[in-house]
């Protein structure tokens, strides 16, 4: 190690952290540079599948080292000096160095540049909390490989007296519905408690063809009337909860999935750059302030129908932003061009009971609140010519502004095959077409893949009639 | 009927045709206005899924009704005049007339506005007639229900002697790749002879990861080699073809796949407005000469990308220009906005023998002919995160041009849920986006769905970088 090469501090190496990193590396390399990469690192993983750990948790994936894109032994054969075990606890910017602490202890590190890509935690709300601030026994989220773990722990094993008190559910949204199939895959009965719908970026009759489904599956599904208060056994577990409308449900564990907050408090009070959700805004280019860089999951981004400032923790845009923030930390010139508000997930409650879901875009009222006038129109349709074998159900809800007719957004609820179809108006959005334009544009047809009048096509061009 | 009342003549009652007298009635109910509407349909049917044949001969789909969207007596129930088993043999475009002939005759029918919506017939070469210009007996090819259930007929009758002689299929574009798939699953071997490549408007790459998949369900793959003569048995069916390197097959029937022609004889020698490839070229109003239109395979289409006019004859091209015509008829302003060159199949040769391919945009070497200067680049990806079950391979190539980074193309070939995601594809070239927006936008993602680089965006990142 030589004193002039340049020191990048990266926090967090997961998704977000590590693209920058390695992209960094690889423009240093390509420059002939000699750079020192520092990854500092909470927990023991590094860029693992935080999507895939309810498939993990649910079965359907054997062993955590399949979620693993990168271990810390691989990072650090790449040439990062990886750091786990090891949390930031404060920045110190005219000093250019950032505070870390592990069990040894804390110290400072100084810093040419930093890229803040610490992630976000699950939003853990007061009635989880015993007196002390700590998690009730029996309470937990999903966020890394040792909730994973723990939830596999606690679906495998019996319970005391054979039968099986339910999970309990608080959150209708992605995880909510995912860690569902996961429960009853493991022979589990699921109530999912949620305070408004189920899938609420959803309109209310996709949401409800979604409800619907985990019904079908034996779910008790309990809309607009949240958890506020829990209940625990002699031992101190959890054992029932409370609604706001006073029902009571028994319960022998609690899965909170309301929610991400970004990991941004070490930064400390008064730090520049905070978005509405309390996450960082960077600007395009994924910088904060100058050698400052931001990406991933503790950031907003630029949503690119709305024009607002947006907290969408997803892994597709973390790896773009560490890839843009990596570009840049070596002098080149990436933006982020931000995001659509893109989701697909599927809820699988054996054989015909299944259902996929996707969005992109906004939905009505969010239009309404970003100052559209928008249309909404719904359709049924197949996926598949009504002949063919993989014909399944799909209802389409495409979404326009009245008066330019642009396109604002598309919700799809379907059989297999029904949802990664929201690509095709995730691509329109990008180019900033109108309804006119899906419903005139070339897509593919053949029996097995779709109708001869697509199914989101269909929706998009009654759309544009309704709105002649 | 009275004098005043305008009659619409539409000649062919299948997709295109029917779309526009539908259009027509609706407009003209919805304007109150009372309109006629004749239509001359040479076979005995309307409004069936040609593309759906294939499945019908596989015994996939049970009976011709399911490939029916609407019969000649649901048609005639909805108002129009439709006239089957009537062949339009003439235009007198002065007297504003057309004739028509059925087995009682033939007549001329005045008309006020005139549809040409008469299809495409399969081309067929001359070795497949014998010297009186009728096709040889074995030789067929797929175009309608006719053909279908003698394609039924033929594969499902045991041969003379146990053993099956093989079905040689005389092209290698979808209609031969899906007609292969069929004759399989009947328990037929198979000869597929093409003149240049399987799916020859693919790059080779892709062509022969699909000869590959047709090779490995027992296919005999004979490419670059046409079938230049044939031989026939003493009963005069056909016994062998022979191929231009001088290659003979023995088999017991031909199915020739080798694309179709428009058809637009009856129009006579000199009638305006025909294209390079012979179909005629309306405007994008679907207009030809004043109260004369065209919709459907018997059209060109204006490719979006190249600029050029092309035949690329699909449902779904016809739905959308019947309609635009139907809409204009009574006075509407609709446009057909032209085309892609969007196609999708799949080769299902039983359990992994499997291959989904699709293409929209230009090749390279289209590209190049439309003076672009294209640049390609192919990879191989999943089509869900590689630890789900889903999880299958995809190989995806983009094509953009070198000076404008435009997107000008893409392909893929893969397994189950690989193909229908060209329609990102699509959607981007419609919009006319980049090869870095397709790189930089939000598609869907989840474990199930997808890889968190979804293939596609995958294959355009690699491909920017490339160019950069």
């Amino acid at each position: 190690m030589t004193a002039s090469r340049e020191r990048i501090v990266v926090l967090g190496a997961d998704a977000a952290g590590m693209s920058a990193a390695h992209q960094a590396l690889r423009m240093a390399s390509s420059q002939g540079r000699e750079i020192e990469v520092v990854a500092i690192e909470r927990s023991s993983f590094t860029s693992y599948s935080a999507c895939g750990l309810p498939y993990w948790v649910a079965g359907e994936v054997e062993s955590y080292d399949e979620l693993v894109a990168r271990s810390p032994e691989r990072h650090r054969a790449m040439g990062i000096d990886l750091r786990t075990g090891t949390t930031a606890t404060g920045v110190d910017l005219d000093r250019r160095s950032v505070c870390v602490e592990d069990e040894r202890g804390a110290e400072w590190i100084d810093f040419d540049q930093l890229v803040v890509a610490t992630g976000a935690s699950p939003v853990m709300p007061d009635w989880a909390k015993g007196p002390e601030g700590r998690l009730i026994r029996g309470i937990a989220a999903l966020k890394d490989p040792d909730d994973g773990r723990r939830w596999i722990e606690r679906l495998r094993a019996p319970e005391p007296g054979g039968g099986r008190s339910p999970l309990v559910i608080a959150g209708g949204g992605y995880i909510g519905v995912e860690m569902a199939e996961a429960a009853l895959a493991r022979g589990w009965p699921v109530v999912l408690i949620t305070r408004t719908r189920v899938m609420s970026g959803m309109e209310p009759a996709m949401s409800e063809r979604i409800a619907d489904t985990l019904r079908a599956a034996g779910v008790t599904v309990i809309a607009g009337d949240p958890v506020v208060s829990v209940s625990s056994d002699g031992t101190g577990a959890v054992s029932s909860v409370r609604t706001s409308a006073g029902e009571t449900v028994d319960c022998s564990a609690v899965l909170v999935a309301m929610g991400v907050r970004a990991n941004v408090g070490f930064l400390g009070e008064g730090f520049p750059r905070l978005g509405p959700s309390g996450a960082l805004v960077p600007d395009a280019r994924g910088e904060l302030l100058p050698g400052v860089w931001a990406a991933g999951d503790c950031c907003e981004s630029l949503h690119r129908v709305s024009g607002q400032s947006v907290h969408v923790p997803l892994g597709t845009h973390a790896n773009k932003q560490g890839r843009v923030v990596g570009t840049n930390l070596m002098g080149g010139t990436a933006r982020f061009e931000g995001v659509l508000g893109t989701g697909i997930s599927r809820f699988d409650g054996g054989g015909e009971v299944y259902v996929e879901m996707a969005k992109t875009g906004l939905s009505v009222s969010e239009a309404e609140r970003a100052g559209f006038e928008p249309i909404e129109l719904s359709t049924e349709g197949r996926t598949a010519s009504g002949y063919m074998e993989a014909s399944a159900p799909i209802a389409v809800s495409v979404i326009a502004d009245r008066g330019s007719r642009r396109l604002l957004g598309a919700q799809i609820a379907g059989g297999r095959q029904a949802a990664k179809r929201i690509d095709t108006v995730a691509a329109s959005l990008w180019g900033h077409l109108t309804v006119d334009d899906l419903a005139a544009m070339d897509l593919a047809y053949a029996p097995p893949f779709a109708t001869v009048w697509e199914a989101v096509q269909l929706a998009a061009r009654r759309l544009a009639d309704r709105m002649s």
